[in-house]
């Protein structure tokens, strides 16, 4: 994985397993939320804050291809990182690794966009530059 | 099961197992909230609109004996009634069965507390009165 | 919506919301599921008994698209219907509606394989006949 | 908090959370699997390698009084502990606090039952003498 890769790591829960022995498709989606907003967290960004302040950050597309079954109690690397930001809207691209295995399992991305409390979208660069910076920051090189 | 028992029937879903091949224990609770809202719905009470007036209807206790596995697309029956209320607190019983089978499943109840939009308790009887009327009629004989 | 679709009619429970005040976005993954395990019952596939001769269908890819959010009690029609079947792999398409309101709320997609009991590939055509015919009979036109 | 607890840590996740804005009553019944699997791996029972061998340990009540609700990223510790263990039954009790505050959250208890691949209770202090130990161990003062 490339470096500029935001990394979280826990290991899979019996319940989000199904009859199938399997994770359920369902909960890598639930996955991908948690590394999200971890990633968010590490680059300066507070969900909780942020929803505080009145900014919310609803899904618009979801998509995940499920390569490896995800077992229970399997140790889980998820790697996300932004790959678009336009002041508007947000890209996440993510994959899911097992310790000590160099394939990927699964591979992700969820589009969102950016609210006010009247859920409509706002100029984030007027309103909250420091916000707009380090979102802006994830996609420039 | 006696006739005063409000009945919701519905199958269960797939992503309700774990890989034990059974319904995931904290599925049951889902599922009694599920029959509770129906029971409630029934009785002139819905809760979307108690939301919408500013009233609330937290879970305070619950607690579920399970006794027979429910699996993917059992054709389940909750019963359900209201078995105390004093116009704060409310208490709610849950059985569950399985189509064709007299054996009970699953038993449940929960507990709940009516309040307010500043999360405090409120008399229901003089200002809700219908609402009140309509609960303390479930444990009335 | 075209009449090749089966429909699969719910309503939302309240334990699929959270605190944004709407349907998670995973849940709707999962409301596909009972849509898709729903449409295959009525062109005469049981998914439990498919499991049951050894035939497992996981899930291979998923993707939606979030136009309208769906809410705590909204009446919601899932149309869904397989838009490609070659004997190994399937995809099913789904849009979700709100009770009398013409626009389309969630657009989805599931690829799927279908699997024997070691988790490899079958010749369906050859092995299970009536089920591949049930199938490719839903593509044609 | 006593010291023959475990103590079991994370943050609650945004998809724990329902439209009340406080976490779901059925996710507590998640976290405390979560913290009573994590238990038991520290006294040295992995039930991962409990199911390959052919024991599974379903659950068979549950019960939880909830007192203070938990919030989205909220710290918690899930504190468990056996407190009761005669070779074929075992019940767990649970108490939940945030970080930074003395009052217990919630408090919980489950009980389960060991069986075998014939889901039938079997000699556990026969055939699996080191597991018995470990577990008779939690138990003894």
């Amino acid at each position: 994985m490339e470096e500029n890769y935001s990394v979280y790591r826990r290991r899979i829960y019996y319940y989000e397993t199904d009859k199938m022995g399997i994770v359920h498709h369902s909960n890598y989606i639930r996955l991908f939320e948690e590394a999200r907003l971890d990633m968010m967290n590490k680059i300066g960004i507070n969900y909780k804050e942020l929803e505080e302040v009145g900014i919310i950050i609803p899904v618009i597309s979801v998509s995940c291809k499920y390569l490896i079954p995800l077992y229970f109690d399997d140790d889980v690397s998820v790697y996300s990182k932004v790959t678009k930001f336009n002041g508007i809207k947000m890209e996440v691209l993510y994959e899911i690794y097992k310790k000590d295995n160099e394939s990927v399992c699964t591979i992700g991305q969820s589009g969102h966009c950016f609210l006010d409390k009247e859920m409509k979208p706002f100029r984030m660069n007027k309103l909250y530059p420091d916000l707009y910076k380090k979102l802006i920051k994830q996609v420039e090189h």
